[in-house]
């Protein structure tokens, strides 16, 4: 079994507004609203996958028990402890007039946080409830029991308020004591902290290693792959076993116990890039718990990642997708170190 | 008691962001969520006024349990008929940097939904759930069953979808069997059939009584009030018993079987005038049912509403400014007709 670990879940609601009146009353020609969150999009694709998991975090008042029982019905085994504040939202309005719409609409880019393609995204996502110390010392006790029966976990996304920022380093100790194997998929100081704690695999994406590392990454159109490659070693000195950058279309640089790896996927392929980067996390549990060498482990994570981007929702994937990105993906070990 | 019906209850989301950002991803400095919808903004009035008052209304899913929870801890009785589908959300972003902001903040307009005053208001109101045959049947027998016990009933805002514009006309139908009197407060089809089953009072303001009439009712900066009177006059005929025409700062304007009132509050009142219309049709109500004469009922009602103005949250009022605003009313009963 692997456990996904999500500590901040949400709500993620969306609009389809057919030409946004901003600073005036708006009636969505369409609203969603389903459960989501980082670890959500990880427990959601392993299950895809076929494997064994179980979705463990935090989950509370009205938009918990929605979130709960949204996850009920989509199948994803979860056992989410209980706590007083609201779970947050998430709100994305989609503006279907945007295209020609606000002049500043080039000023203020895109958000990619939702339905991209669709017109002008606008997000807006909380910042998670209140988590009290007693509270988290359950959700602990009860990790703590599945870790018995689990072959890695993975923690991913941001910290509700409340916890601090060693929330991560503790869990991955929990781990390692109890010989699980596990990895990491968050930002800043949690990521830094957890990252010290000796996970097997940290998964940063090009924004969050470029914020550790306290410099520019690329250049030009691209990901300067030497920086990179450097930013990551870094990581893995400060205890990490292995460090993977998913770097968009320019495919995942990975720095390992096994030498420095890089998996291309083929064509770019156009869509929604949110919870591609969870795709790639789901993807090298996946791959730890199989055994499956870093050649091999890279190249699914790498095909995964472009079938997700190549699904509208994130979390979902085409299985066809997958198997043709999969033969796309070029792989090799970076032999200049 | 006072019987009040909200068929279409919501939760408020406001989020305070200190620049919007729009077509980015942003992250809220505060988050509300407070139930909403006119009908509670009534039930909380008539509680603050001391008035026995039951909400009767329909909810469901986890946002319609969110709002019950909410209301429990409030005060307010409450007995909320269960729907299978989700209760609305309304979602509000209060923009601190509007004021400066973007170049098209003036063209786009205030919305006047939430939080006046704060800056530019952005709104976007679902419309609300499906509602089945069956369970408005199972709503319309306990409706029924409160009516024994009331003294008057107030059915205040939108249907939601699946509802037909003739749920309102049924409801008073119902109460006038029970000899309750009704007074009604809504819009459109809904309001005019309504009005044609014969309610004690309706409660339309200028946007929605010009919207009835086809024609402006306004000349000028404030409302054209020999047109007003005519609108009015023919709600009545249409069978109401009498109508009463909220105006803003122009205060009300009543035609009665007791003949045509003003009411003018004092000076004007700076602030939120949400819910200032639903302060009104309380007081209505409230004077209905311990059988003002119409100068004291419009007294009280024209105060309240400038009271409910004063005070940053709909639904709410100082006693203190309620008191002055009364002293501060003018009530004449207009001659010419």
């Amino acid at each position: 079994m692997i456990v996904v670990v999500c500590l901040n879940p949400a709500l993620d609601i969306t609009h389809h507004v057919p030409a946004v009146s901003w600073g005036g009353v708006n009636r969505p020609s369409a609203v969603y609203a389903r459960p989501g969150g980082k670890g959500l999009n990880v427990a959601r694709t392993l299950h895809a996958l076929g494997a064994d998991v179980l979705l463990m975090g935090l989950a509370g008042g009205p938009t918990g028990a929605g979130i709960e029982a949204a996850l009920d019905r989509s199948g994803v085994p979860a056992a989410l402890t209980p706590i007083a504040a609201d779970t947050r939202r998430t709100f994305t309005v989609v503006d279907g007039a945007a295209a020609g719409g606000r002049g500043d609409a080039a000023a203020g880019g895109r958000g990619d946080a939702a339905a991209g393609g669709r017109g002008d995204v606008t997000a807006f996502n909380e910042a998670g409830p209140e988590v009290s110390e007693r509270e988290f010392a359950e959700f602990r006790g009860q990790y703590e029991k599945a870790l018995a029966g689990a072959s890695a976990v993975v923690l991913s996304g941001s910290l509700p308020t409340g916890l601090p920022a060693g929330a991560y380093a503790t869990l991955i100790e929990v781990a390692r004591a109890a010989c699980v194997p596990a990895v990491l998929d968050t930002h800043g100081e949690a990521l830094l902290r957890g990252a010290a704690a000796g996970p097997a695999i940290v998964k940063p994406n090009l924004d969050e290693l470029e914020s550790l590392a306290g410099r520019r990454l690329s250049a030009g159109d691209g990901p300067d792959l030497a920086a990179v490659a450097a930013a990551a070693d870094q990581l893995r000195a400060f205890g990490a076993q292995a460090v993977v950058a998913s770097l968009g279309a320019d495919g995942l640089l990975a720095a390992t116990g096994d030498g420095r790896w890089q998996a291309r996927p083929g064509a770019p392929v156009a869509g929604n890039a949110t919870g591609a980067g969870d795709a790639v996390a789901a993807a090298l549990a996946h791959g730890l718990v199989l055994g499956r060498p870093w050649d091999e482990r890279l190249r699914h994570a790498a095909a995964l990642g472009a079938a997700s981007v190549a699904a509208p929702v994130a979390g979902e994937f085409s299985h066809a997708h997958y198997a043709s990105a999969l033969s796309a993906v070029a792989v090799h070990r970076d032999e200049v170190s």
